[in-house]
């Protein structure tokens, strides 16, 4: 089996073998297929596109090159949550406590933002002392403990991704439904979970741009979990708005907190149900997703929610006493308004353009080597269909450079459209994907 | 402008700029392209397509990777020959010294065999002594003494297309028209040539198997060359049976001196004058293809086409009695009859089965670093609408040793088909492109 046959068969169109694709991701992650051979592999599978059983296939390779995590010793169903992320979305940081306080143990690995989307690692860090880097021990520990872990992937969980992804990034090949599909569920059948449910960002701010590719990759990334075991299902959510007030780091934690004491924007509360009612059907917590709804949010009326996040910071090392007093956490004194420049309708606030925004600031990373700057965000005081007056002060930017601040209030200039009508109103769910 | 850039806007279909494909070719050259990224954009090209403009743009990149040949010094206008690969396709050893008799310098620059294709250099190779490996001073003298000089390109001809050939090769980016016609014409424009005529073979022993594609590369290369300066024609000819009766080196060799003694296969001689006259209309030493064909056969009647190649040989070392003692060159004594198993009408000799016999023989090579073998070789004895009888010996195989006849012989076997019916008639000349 040859490397460039194999590659000469997806150039003219043709559908690989099981064995072919294991041969490309074995050879990928012990060096004999040289990097010149995967790329010209990469470029025709986004051009010409896998079958369903290649993208399975392709997958379990993926999961093959490292371990799958045996969680068995952990009582109960195993859940998860996987977004691909957005602006201002921190639903994981509501729904894991939310979901360990009715019940289901959350083995939870996340990522790091990239590019103008914030990512669950750094908004955690942003809480002094949290540690993300448990070890599988550590994590069992911690599930023992809180029934929470919310952690980063390790080395030993689907290596081959790493190595292709990094390859992707530079050989523009990360447009692809088939590659994007096998790598968010490499990584999460990995992780040894029941049941995961998965947040399909679609908008501006989304990595699909359109409803239909957003669909697209709902139904390959579903297809792909109930195929390995994992029982998954996926919400099409909105993403050509920010979710919630907060664009940043420390600042979405405060959301979540705010959150889970009743005391949240509507759009955020609305996806965070929603995921978790859905994932505690899932889990078998709850029969039906309405019932879900009731359970969440009788665990955050009664304070279980937060105290369940109190003790999975602590777990990890942070400090606890942030849930109290969110003073505590890392913040700046200066303060930006930008203003309606007329009065009118909001048309738009465009996710895309606000997540740049906070990357400018500091908040987030254009490459995976840049440092992060905690403190600094965006609070988005209107959204998309509000009626606002010339000098309403629609965004609040907390910053720390002037240069910094500069660049971002370009973006976010260009974020801002206000026009004489209100906009089509977008639904949040866009859809559902079992 | 990154080089993830560019590999993106022609993966999404795009029209690459001048300097986005300057950068490409600069990039590959200088190594500040990594192998990764120019195999990715290889991939998206062969997909994707190339405008003629960008394919005009590559080739003047490659061009200017190196020299090109300054061929001031010699009077005359310069013209060479190319040939897209066949089996038995020996013409430029006649065209070459028959235009020179009819006083056009050729600079003619040609390249081995690889895969089924014979290649000039190695048929020129298999007569004693003879030196293809000239330098540009030494192919001026040859070209200033004898009007034609039969060598290998150097290093400083076009490098970025050694890089890149040897990329595409195992990255399964070589079927691509425009690479593919960038790669010859950067060669052919920078040996400073004021005009070329092509050969563009069609059939089971070409690169392009169906006439429609080899009728596509045919316009590509000249437009590529007229664009460029060179006066450019193309003739698209049957490579689908071997061209002429000899298939391999010596035998080759021995073919053409006998052309040249005005004893040669019709269908060598048919493609051979069609391809001489024309490049006499555009190098302007005849005034119609008639004329040039008359021209043509007046140099080979006159017994001054023999000279000017025995001239050849002896000015680049060759030992030139081999044109009156055709047994100097090197040959075996084993022979080996493959005969007709039937009686019937010969339906088809296959170009492409005959040519992979003639490489298991060891006249050919699979990889570049093979030897070959001057000395062996087939004899083609039929061709497609022969009225054959069972027992007739269709073709002589010249062998050395007993492990690769066999192998050459299943290949010739299948290579064979005998029907009750004769094939439609294809024509050699099958179109003209200028």
């Amino acid at each position: 089996m040859r490397a460039v046959d194999i590659i000469g068969k997806k150039r003219d169109g043709g559908v690989l073998t099981r064995d072919e694709i294991s041969s490309f991701v074995a050879g990928v992650t012990d060096g004999s297929w040289p990097e010149y051979q995967a790329s010209a592999l990469l470029m025709a599978i986004v051009l010409r596109g896998m079958s369903p059983e290649e993208t399975a296939w392709l997958t379990d390779a993926m999961v093959t090159s490292g371990i799958r995590v045996d969680l068995k010793k952990i009582s109960g169903v195993k859940v998860d949550k996987h977004s691909t992320g957005g602006v201002g979305d921190k639903t994981s940081l509501i729904l894991a406590p939310v979901v360990a306080a009715c019940g289901l143990p959350v083995p939870m690995m996340s990522g790091r933002g990239l590019g103008h989307t914030g990512g669950t690692l750094d908004k955690l860090e942003s809480i002094p002392g949290f540690c993300v880097r448990l070890s599988l021990d550590e994590m069992m520990r911690a599930l023992e403990k809180v029934g929470c872990a919310m952690i980063g992937q390790t080395d030993r969980i689907a290596p081959a991704d790493k190595t292709l992804y990094a390859l992707r990034d530079v050989t523009a090949t990360v447009e692809s439904i088939p590659l994007i599909s096998a790598s968010i569920m490499s990584k999460k059948i990995a992780e040894g979970i029941d049941a995961l449910v998965l947040d399909v960002k679609t908008g501006s701010g989304a990595f699909m741009k359109t409803e239909s590719d957003s669909r697209r990759l709902a139904e390959s990334l579903v297809s792909i979990g109930n195929a390995s075991g994992v029982k998954t299902q996926a919400l099409v959510t909105d993403m050509d708005a920010p979710l919630g007030r907060a664009v940043g780091n420390s600042n979405e934690v405060i959301e979540c907190i705010e959150a889970m004491r009743g005391e949240a924007p509507s759009d955020l509360m609305e996806v965070t149900m929603a995921l978790t009612a859905t994932l505690l059907v899932l889990g078998k917590a709850a029969a039906t997703v309405d019932d879900g709804r009731r359970m969440a949010q009788r665990a955050i009326d009664s304070g279980d929610a937060l105290e369940r996040f109190r003790r999975i910071i602590e777990v990890q090392g942070g400090d606890p006493h942030v849930v109290d007093e969110v003073s505590r956490l890392p913040s700046v004194d200066k303060r930006h308004v930008v203003k309606a420049d007329r009065s009118g309708y909001l048309v738009r606030m465009d996710a895309g353009l606000v997540g740049r925004a906070s990357v400018a600031l500091g908040a987030g990373r254009d490459r995976v080597e840049d440092p992060v700057d905690p403190a600094v965000g965006i609070l988005v005081n209107a959204k998309p269909g509000a009626s606002v007056r010339a000098g309403d002060p629609l965004l609040e930017v907390a910053y720390r450079d002037e240069g910094r601040l500069a660049r971002a209030t370009e973006l976010l200039t260009r974020a801002i459209v206000i026009g004489d009508a209100p906009p089509a109103s977008r639904p949040l769910i866009v859809g559902e994907v079992r």
